[in-house]
């Protein structure tokens, strides 16, 4: 495994800043193991010191004030632009490339109005630049499409990427209030910024698309070049109206190819309730891409937060260090480092906690139930709720559905070993095991 | 732009061998611009050499039945295994690997058995071995697992990543059928092998799952620690229980976290029927993976089918020509290649072409809907549904409601106009586009 250590700067740390130094700082190991680079947080410049009773604590000699001291630092070959805004942003990341570093931004307002010159800079000083959690925070829609999709004609993207409109419409549609109020509560919950407009305007979402529209389809639209309506204006009058006609307003930002020009554009738009897109809830993302090889995709995840976007962050600090150290793609993948690991073992399928779904075939005699609920009772299992289905079979069997409640694997086999070998029960039952927690 | 050239040859030349190729000759121009490599499709070792019949044509210098002649050939630089099994698929890739030269493969029976001696190897011979079309077919969990989600400490993984199996349980919920019947359909249809096993009987998801288990925790599990039950047990029975309790069934493979040890397993699991996984439909896949700093994330697309596997093989290869021209991160990601791109240009609004919903907001008069319908079929415009609602406002409005066939933009926006102008429309009237194509 390669063990060179990269040096890495932070400028700014609000939310996401933080985030990154915690992953920087707890899983620098597994970092080093999943890509053998090793990341040294060197430092973080930030308008006012922190305060001792900050979250998360780091030695004092960590931070500086001035923005200098990351992007002239000559030990630093990493510097992580997290300060948003695009004057100081821009300024800042001219200066880091110039000093030949790499650099990692989230920053979709300033690649969407100064991209061209940036990438061409970092191009010019052969640097990386970047941009994961620019758009849909730790979904990793930028890499793929720049890479995963290299080989595809893109035919359209459609994206739900600004998670303040996707709760605020949300949340319309399920509790039937009006846009204020909704917008009102996102505030108060965190959700929607105290100067929500970039947001609800759509603006945000107009930014992100131009930055996906670039990979897609290697056109460098400008924002106003993007037709863009925000959610303002929705009442619950269409919430209702859209779910009587089988729909669900969404705020999607859509790019797709029209007689060989590109449309480009946000705005409120209805989808069939049954599709994947309408049944993104909350302040979650989603982004459709159809490729003219690859087909239908779709990704879904966290779109904005401290730790989804600091994911996306750290994952471009991991890139950028692999080509620091000219990282070749020849790391052996974690699971084959070793021909077994030490850390993690198999859990067998014996110890697994689950809850269970079992259908009996037995007699209709009296008792049966009595006979199964002691066997269960014993191993403890407690049954959570029983359908006895009426339904003779021809060999005089009715089936006795039941669902359990949380119990192991175990002692789930030796009951149903026993049930099975009751003069009542005729054929082996069956048993199929219940995941609720993938409700999501 | 880099425009160095390189090699490809192929060892097999079946359904994705014949996707790649297509990929490779038709896209070459895309893929340079998209990555700044230039592949050359050089050879294809193929047991018997093609008929001119064969539907996608290369020169038959490109052909040869000798895998040598692709394996040991000094001007190849990635060979790209795509003939299955594991005895022959080993030795070649051994034998390509001590060449020097970069693998990839789609190959999850090699690599599920196979893997840590190939991969040991590979890191010696500083090449890379590159597999994201062994797993979920398009889907980029491969390089999502070992790259974007670098430094997350993942949780737990929830697949559908068997198209046959989930073909075969769609049509049993969607058409109450049994599930012989619907194995001999697929059969029919090309969704299952003329020999099924291996994907109902849950193998063809273990192997896969060893390689997701390996990438997430760096546990090289053998196929034979994951508890494997296919689907050829569930009846028609089972599936309509599920239903009446709330669930769909679904053929899972899980991974996840226990107490220190890793569950991997795979089994019929019964899923929510309002989850995500429960909606997934017919042959594709979906890979659910909830990392610490990311969160609950998911990934849709087609999980087999020629051009969605090769697009996941073009991409690993573009991956290993990066690598074998020193490709830096620095390359300009294509829409900043320049500052306006030529060969394509934006789609104004006003020429999209789509559905729209209307509401108008008019006084309770005769009339009114005949002098609507006439401007709108002034500006050819015309009305599937119309709902108009009693209930009036204290303006004294009442609420009309139109769904349109698709129209375009700009006739919508001239006839929106002279609406609203009405004397009879009181209020500006409420205009959302419609996309029913989203709706997978």
């Amino acid at each position: 495994m390669d063990s060179s250590s990269v040096s890495v700067g932070l400028l700014g740390w609000g939310t996401v800043g933080t985030g990154v130094s915690k992953i920087l700082v707890n899983q620098n190991e597994l970092i080093s193991q999943n890509a053998g680079v090793r990341l040294r947080l060197a430092k973080i410049a930030k308008r006012t010191l922190p305060a001792s009773s900050d979250g998360f604590r780091l030695p004092s000699e960590c931070f500086t004030t001035k923005p200098a001291e990351v992007i002239d630092d000559p030990d630093i070959d990493i510097v992580v632009e997290l300060i948003g805004g695009v004057t100081h942003a821009r300024r800042f990341i001219v200066r880091a490339i110039q000093n030949g570093k790499h650099v990692v931004t989230a920053n979709k307002a300033l690649l969407a109005e100064h991209g061209f010159e940036l990438f061409q800079l970092a191009s010019k000083m052969k640097v990386s630049l970047n941009f994961e959690a620019s758009t849909a925070g730790g979904i990793p829609i930028i890499k793929t499409l720049k890479e995963s999709f290299a080989a595809n004609r893109i035919e359209s993207i459609y994206g739900i990427i600004n998670g303040t409109c996707n709760y605020i419409l949300t949340q319309m549609h399920e509790e039937g209030a009006d846009f204020d109020e909704v917008l009102r509560e996102a505030q108060t919950l965190g959700y929607a910024e105290a100067d929500p407009m970039l947001d609800i305007e759509g603006i945000d979402a107009a930014q992100k698309l131009t930055l996906l529209t670039a990979l897609a389809y290697g056109f460098n639209i400008p924002l106003r070049g993007i037709y863009t309506e925000g959610v303002t204006k929705i009442t619950q009058k269409e919430i209702q109206h859209a779910h009587e006609l089988g729909y669900v307003i969404k705020l999607l930002a859509i790019a797709k190819r029209n007689r060989g020009k590109i449309e480009a554009r946000v705005h409120p738009t209805m989808v069939p309730v049954r599709s994947m897109l309408a049944n993104v809830g909350g302040a979650f993302n989603t982004v459709c891409v159809i490729g003219d090889a690859v087909g239908p995709t779709l990704f879904y995840g966290q779109g904005a937060g401290e730790m989804p976007t600091a994911s996306a962050v750290v994952a471009d600090i991991i890139d950028s260090a692999k080509s620091i150290c000219g990282h070749t793609d020849a790391h052996v993948p974690r699971g084959w480092l070793s021909e077994s690991q030490s850390d993690v073992s198999a859990c067998p399928i014996d110890a697994i906690e689950t809850r269970y779904y079992v259908r009996l075939m037995a007699l209709d005699q009296p008792g049966v139930l009595a006979q199964v609920s002691s066997i269960f009772s014993a191993h403890n299992i407690s049954i959570a709720s029983l359908i006895q289905k009426e339904r003779h079979e021809t060999d005089g069997t009715a089936s006795i559905v039941m669902v359990t409640h949380e119990a192991i694997e175990k002692d789930m086999q030796a009951a149903m070993q026993k049930i099975d070998a009751l003069d009542t029960i005729k054929r082996t039952s069956q048993l199929i095991r219940i995941e609720d927690e993938v409700a999501f």
